[in-house]
């Protein structure tokens, strides 16, 4: 079975070297967040997805979730109720949430770092409390005064658990075409009825109370997206005294078999009069509801990475312990019955592209959860704009981008293990079946490539593609001719400037043809999340090198990030020129194939 | 659920217009192969894999093998047990078998057409049939008549099974550590003591014997590969009157928990002093096992294509049906509340990758399944020595990029699906679990490249390589300067030039080096399958724009292979040049990273 080490030297090099701390100095979230807050609350972090949390998940995938068809509860496997119960009381719900509803408050970058921990510990786990926080942050961004007060607390303190309903059989992707509907009633309230499919964490046994959001229409609400209202459905209804009323009109009647995170409920819910209260304004329901599918998205994209860590350290500890075959240059460990197997050239490359994967996108996942809280928190509004375009730009890729390396580190770190890695005993085959969700929930890669290109490409003049390109311009400026820099400045600026050209040539193809934004889609996305990741790697290089040429120690530290950094310059972001081909062979080859003929 | 139809007007495209079946002839085994054979034939396996072992594919996913640990005995899935008595009595474990022994004696590539519906339908069942033909081979090649006569027409019949036990637990790869040991005794057989793990179809309820090929050691036997020696060890002794007699000393002890193909036994099996009969000379038993190993090399690719062109079909059936979201071109069919999701650029590409992959493959096996005849059958030896370069090169780029393909399509069909495809009531999921196997068993996919690049480019004194680019070269020089084969030319020309100057390149540099024959490996490989398939691409398209041209007919059936070549070329082959490059990046970026800091 895997043993996690959660990556506390990484944590600490990218906080106190790498992020640029600077703009959120006047932040409320950053008072608490010393250096040394951040350093104990990840090291508790850590502690909670090594020795609660991780020990879990085998058991959780073995045992799964289980549905009493008659009332409609669902029991967890052993043992998540308790952990549960420890992380609720030891605070990790309230982490990032409001102090004025008892959360933390710390800063959303803080709560990245520990959800990656978490994902990487127990995917299926970390479901329960990240659906929460998303619904809590809707409720806290469009509820009233007295939802907050209502909801609101005992959601931060984990004790009422949240869901996001959207899905109807017939509506995933599209929902405009969801028909959920909602009656006003006399109160002011609504009676909800429907049907609604894939809720995560829709019902489970360890909260006493869920308050889910429900999407619906109101009786004389304009067709497809526009008439769209979002509801909160308690699972209990909430006397004025706050303790908990009559059951309400909301009951879980499937549980999804699926290929992975087996401990992650996934519900089939029917809603049958269920007493529903409008958050937000009617018909502007999917609004509301994408302040939190973004900050969803970008969690997703964490998860990706989250199980691709996990998998890494899988594949390190085999490749150390599996003595198989020799050198190619000769025994290495001629005293032993044969060398470990990771003296083999292929088995490094696995392993170095899983590492470069993970930690570039960490620097990238941590970068961007900074932009995040100058978006959501900073009190200047044109600080909030600018990092909002970098967030708006950066969430569709991060949510394909890393998920789909964390199908790929996964299916590495199984491909590492040859034969064991098929085995259910050796665990990591677990990592490579619950990850692969994470490319399809919150949106599937290639909705978000179609929101990168058709969307995020376009909005605000520009602006997004400029906060991207204008630090990597900047950045390129400051080190461009230093001659220890040029295999990472190099790189980097080509990989750049293939991707403004490529931009281009989308702009103004998908001007002619709309379909060109599809076509570029996901291949386009990826030259994308490439050159950003080179941006990440190149500004590790520059402090890996100073701090070498300084010699203060850690040489190990700097002298891996050096040579990781070296390794994806040359062996994966060549993949970038294949990326612009195939996205200037344009929408041709994908339209022209009969229909009749697939 | 998945249906399953199998590709007959594929087939009959490939073996009727495409293959080259003049050099064969001659052979035996071509007198029962006409055309109209073969169609009959392959629409009977049509038929048997559609209607008999595709229903029974989600059952054994479900239930999976059981032992019971008192007696060892496995029993298969509901339904397995009469399938596999239909399937014999039809004469499918017989269909390439040696006449002599109660077989057709039909081509193997026929054989590799039925292995591929077998395999699209039922991958778990279609382990025991291939396990046993795999086992006969082996007999058939270095057996006595004696052996051949005893255990070969009840293997031809499949009332006997066959299984290889290479594997031990401490060795996989590498088979110089075997420790399992066979001494002599003093009528000639010897005693077979150890254990070996993850023996397929090692233990079933499905035939009244088995017959295991079991490496081992004889007591003086040098240390390494040069030390080992094959035996035939019985599950059930065969009496001198071929009746069964004393159950032998072997005995299935564990039965693994796998990711999948959960109907194929995976067995841990336990050897007491068994009886065993040496096959072939002692010590030489890696050479007899090889003779095996490389035809289940080709099978194992078949294997990742089968599943890949099932995962495909359920992809397409989806793509049709499911209603959601609009062209962005303008709703397509305005009548309906949403357009199928066929209409969408990036659903096409997923099905244009996923059929481009499939249909380039299916060309490329059955192409190198004429050779493997020529190979094993022609008459005259310059033949056969011909057509043992081409097969010796492909075996590996066979075995590594169809499974890579099998478990990329895989994935892409699950993707088209959306949630639907992780729930396992859709059965998609199930092909992405199924065909991960085939990246790993039988060499992993690393261990293929290494074969590849360290051991086929450089045997034979460069003949293998010739062997490839003759031929690619000679169409190419046929068909260059054609306006309207331009498109496909162009880019099979520069992928071959490619390749040359890439294999040049390691060539140089892995006689400096070794490790660099390792550190080119798997990027290597691809380069060299993709560069063979554009040349099956561009062949098919010729041939396509001939009949496109004479106006006979079949035009969606020309018109949709002419578009597929054009999507390869313009949409899949530009991978080559970050192929290369990569390559080029050589063993540095790989090797010199500190073992201590991964």
């Amino acid at each position: 079975m895997p043993t996690y080490k959660a990556p506390l030297e990484d944590f600490d090099f990218l906080y106190n070297e790498f992020l640029d701390l600077g703009a959120c100095a006047e932040l409320p979230s950053m008072a608490e967040a010393s250096p040394d807050v951040v350093e104990a609350v990840l090291s508790e972090a850590a502690k909670v997805a090594e020795t609660v949390l991780q020990p879990l998940n085998a058991i959780g995938d073995e045992i799964g979730c289980r549905l009493d068809e008659a009332s409609g509860e669902v029991s967890m496997p052993d043992g998540f109720a308790t952990a549960y119960r420890d992380y609720c009381d030891s605070g990790w719900t309230g982490l990032v949430a409001d102090p004025d509803y008892g959360g933390q408050g710390l800063p959303s970058f803080v709560g990245l770092a520990v959800s990656e921990m978490i994902n990487a510990a127990n995917a299926s786990f970390a479901a329960y409390p990240g659906l929460t926080l998303g619904a809590y942050e809707v409720i806290h961004h469009h509820g009233t005064d007295e939802q907050k007060a209502t909801y609101l607390p005992k959601m931060v303190s984990g004790e009422w658990g949240g869901t996001m309903n959207l899905t109807e059989p017939h509506c995933g992707t599209d929902l405009g075409l969801l028909r959920t509907r909602a009656e006003p009633a006399d109160d002011g309230s609504y009676r909800i009825t429907g049907k609604k499919i894939w809720i995560s964490a829709g019902e489970h046994d360890m909260v006493d109370n869920i308050i889910h959001l429900v999407l619906a229409r109101t009786p004389d609400a304009p067709a497809g997206t526009r008439g769209i209202s979002l509801f909160i459905v308690p699972k209990f209804l909430v006397n004025a005294d706050e303790s908990l009323g009559e059951r309400n009109g909301v009951k879980c009647v499937g549980l999804e078999k699926k290929m992975g995170i087996k401990a992650s409920a996934t519900c089939e819910m029917e809603y049958s009069d269920a007493v529903g209260y409008l958050i937000g304004e009617e018909n502007r329901g999917l609004a509301a509801m994408f302040t939190m599918m973004n900050a969803a998205r970008l969690v997703t994209g964490i998860q990706g990475l989250g199980m691709a860590s996990a998998a890494y350290q899988a594949a390190v500890s085999f490749a150390r312990e599996r003595l198989q075959g020799r050198s190619l240059a000769g025994p290495k460990y001629p005293d032993q019955p044969a060398d470990p197997i990771l003296v083999h050239p292929d088995v490094r490359k696995m392993l170095l592209i899983s590492r470069a994967s993970i930690e570039g996108a960490r620097a990238l996942g941590l970068y961007t959860g900074v932009q995040l809280e100058l978006e959501f928190r900073h009190p200047d509004a044109a600080v909030r704009r600018q990092a909002g375009y970098w967030v708006a730009l950066m969430t569709p890729i991060i949510k394909a981008y890393f998920t789909d390396l964390g199908t790929e580190v996964a299916n590495l770190g199984m491909q590492v293990h040859g034969g064991a890695g098929y085995v259910r005993d050796t665990g990591v085959e677990q990592f490579a079946r619950d990850v692969r969700i994470t490319q399809i929930y919150e949106g599937t890669n290639g909705v978000q490539a179609l929101d990168l290109v058709g969307r995020k490409l376009i909005a605000n003049q520009g602006e997004n593609l400029k906060a991207f390109f204008t630090p990597v311009m900047h950045f390129i400026g400051e080190h461009d001719g230093q001659s220890e820099l040029a295999e990472f400045i190099g790189p980097l600026k080509d990989s750049a400037q293939l991707l403004q050209d490529t931009t281009a040539w989308v702009y103004q193809h998908m001007s002619k043809n709309p379909l060109e934004a599809g076509a570029a889609g996901t291949d386009y996305l990826r030259l994308f999340a490439l050159t950003a990741m080179a941006f990440m790697w190149a500004r590790m290089a520059v402090i890996a090198c100073r701090r070498l040429d300084e010699g203060g120690g850690k040489t190990v530290f700097y002298q891996a990030k050096l040579d990781t950094a070296r390794f994806f310059m040359t062996r994966m972001l060549p993949e970038t020129t294949s990326l612009a081909a195939k996205v200037r062979a344009g929408a041709g080859p994908l339209m022209d194939f009969n229909d009749e003929a697939f």
